[in-house]
């Protein structure tokens, strides 16, 4: 009864994001049935971090201003331990913005690191051979062992979106066979599930239960909005109806998902 | 006739807003018939009071930065007797947040503030319960009476967006019975009836009156965009279509509202 | 077959633009089969460069920062030898935005410059009459000689958006008769041609050719898009449908243009 939750509770996810999708980041939280504020300012990160239930950080377009926020605002969330969902955009393509995006990483407060394979190769020390926000990085055995021993070190969950999404905890892997192809179709997707992590995390303590709901609920709204869409204008519409509408009936129905626990990684 | 005159002239209405919902304002001002420029550049401000005929400023996404280019933008319209219409968004959030929004209140040259009901709390005195951009106040007589002094006091009209809507002028106050609950499903509803009331006042002299046209568009154009919606996305669209066919017989056949007039408030 | 090229090739599309239609651009360019990229920090912009087939420059919501930004991209993708496209967007509206968009001219490297007419007439040195984005020029014997002149002087293609498309370039000049005047009705439509610039001078070395064929898909996908369109909210819809279902074949059976040759402009 997660998502009949968020709809009930309707918890203040507060983002700092990019300017490229952050219209749609607010309309996904919203129809979710969370509330969104977008909120980058410096000065006001510490009251913001008091009356929100997430944070979620994304660098799409970040600089030095927005990083000093972002910054700050994870610090006053560590402090009062509220969730903070990572997504760091187009890690690997320059070193600017690996310096911002390693910055943040160091902090502890962060739960939730979602990205693409190329993103969180980099995130867990491999090559990710980005090219800006496309995903290039075939997933494989040392990835995952990687990324295993990265979620134990800093009791983080992993949530990796692709053409098959992996959710990586440090003892279990989930593997979300939902999805369309239509969401590489537009700009957004990976920022919106971004969003919705943060929407979950908001209401479920697990965040590896919040990541595998929030990759899922994205999953099956993709499927609902491919199935009637007649192009990649209609299937962002169809996406956002089909997210206002979702309930955990959907979910329970369409989620095609497998977890594998008990896995010993660590070497 | 007045959306037949903004179809006709087809006035600028320059916008200084927040990066969430600045395409949808635009697209909302021109799906109505007037132009939009959103110019946020300190240094063009005065051109651009030369060429426009309305400036609507919205705090969203405000920072100290932005919050000059409204400063001067203010008194840049104000020497030349241009309207102004401000959106103090999530105002009582933050102190840095009131700081600028206050600043930008106390000068003289904005007409109309579009606000939902806490931050229009804030505006007159009274504590909003401010949690972000959503509104969490219920409109009461102490409200009312505080608003209409206020008005009276600044020579302001306020427009207070909600389930019902208000605006509220120094002796008389409207009440709009119009609208539909999808509009608090999608960001930026606010800060386009905001950029709306900045359209009608660059053709209408009259500020409540422009503000009541703005409001009725908007809650009509929300109910005709509800009736065939499938969920927020759908309505989004809808809504744009219905702002861009609006007339004025639209208006005239399905408004409802009454105006309460020659009120006494102020002791 | 230069869709199709582009559909195979996947060119990675750098943007620094506005944050009003950005979302728009980022989509059309995605809708075509390009990749989008929209990275407007100063210290990347030579790593995005080496990754990037083609950079598009958009100054709608310039300022100082932002413009350093682009002016190091034009070096770097100088160094390079990529395409650059420039869409001065206002030009002629203000001292200080016609200083930058100047500054950003007088780079050698950009090759394709995507403006309405009132804009380009500010660029090839006319009083352009500019009022904020829109158009209020009307193409002349004077202007097509003028720009011309431009053209040969600069080896930059003009690619000037309007009721007629005109494609100039130092001794011809390609006009489109396709399009719809629904693209007047939203925001963004004349960023969205300069992205579609940048997509198709990242897989066709002539920019003349590249230009025609960007101005001929954006009038095409909005003829298709107006044929079903309510307003203005499903013509947007639409057009990003008609963008990613298009085809070179829809090009040759519904493109209407002529290209007049072997001009000799320059007395």
């Amino acid at each position: 009864m997660t998502i009949k939750k968020i709809r009930q509770e309707n918890p203040l996810v507060h983002h700092i994001t990019n300017y490229v999708s952050v219209n749609d980041c607010a309309n996904a939280t919203i129809a979710m049935g969370a509330s969104a504020a977008m909120a980058d300012f410096y000065e006001e990160q510490a009251e913001f971090a008091k009356i929100s239930s997430a944070l979620v950080l994304n660098t799409g377009t970040i600089n030095q201003l927005i990083a000093n926020s972002m910054l700050k605002a994870v610090k006053e969330y560590m402090l009062l331990n509220k969730p903070i969902v990572f997504d760091p955009v187009a890690l690997g393509v320059s070193k600017a913005r690996d310096g911002i995006n390693f910055e943040l990483l160091n902090l502890k407060g962060i739960n939730i690191i979602k990205a693409n394979a190329s993103e969180m190769a980099g995130v867990i020390g491999l090559d990710g051979k980005a090219r800006g926000v496309d995903n290039t990085f075939k997933i494989n055995e040392e990835f995952l062992e990687k990324a295993m021993v990265y979620a134990k070190k800093t009791k983080r969950v992993l949530a990796i979106t692709g053409e098959l999404d992996y959710i990586i905890g440090e003892d279990k892997i989930a593997k979300v066979y939902n999805g369309s192809f239509m969401a590489t179709k537009i700009t957004g997707a990976g920022c919106m599930c971004a969003s919705l992590c943060g929407v979950f995390a908001a209401v479920i303590e697990d965040k590896f239960q919040a990541s595998l709901y929030a990759l899922l609920s994205f999953a099956i709204a993709s499927e609902i909005a491919q199935e009637t869409c007649k192009g990649s204008g209609s299937f962002r519409v169809n996406l956002m109806d089909a997210l206002s509408n979702l309930d955990d009936d959907d979910i329970k129905n369409r989620a095609k998902y497998e977890i594998i626990e008990n896995l010993s990684c660590c070497k």
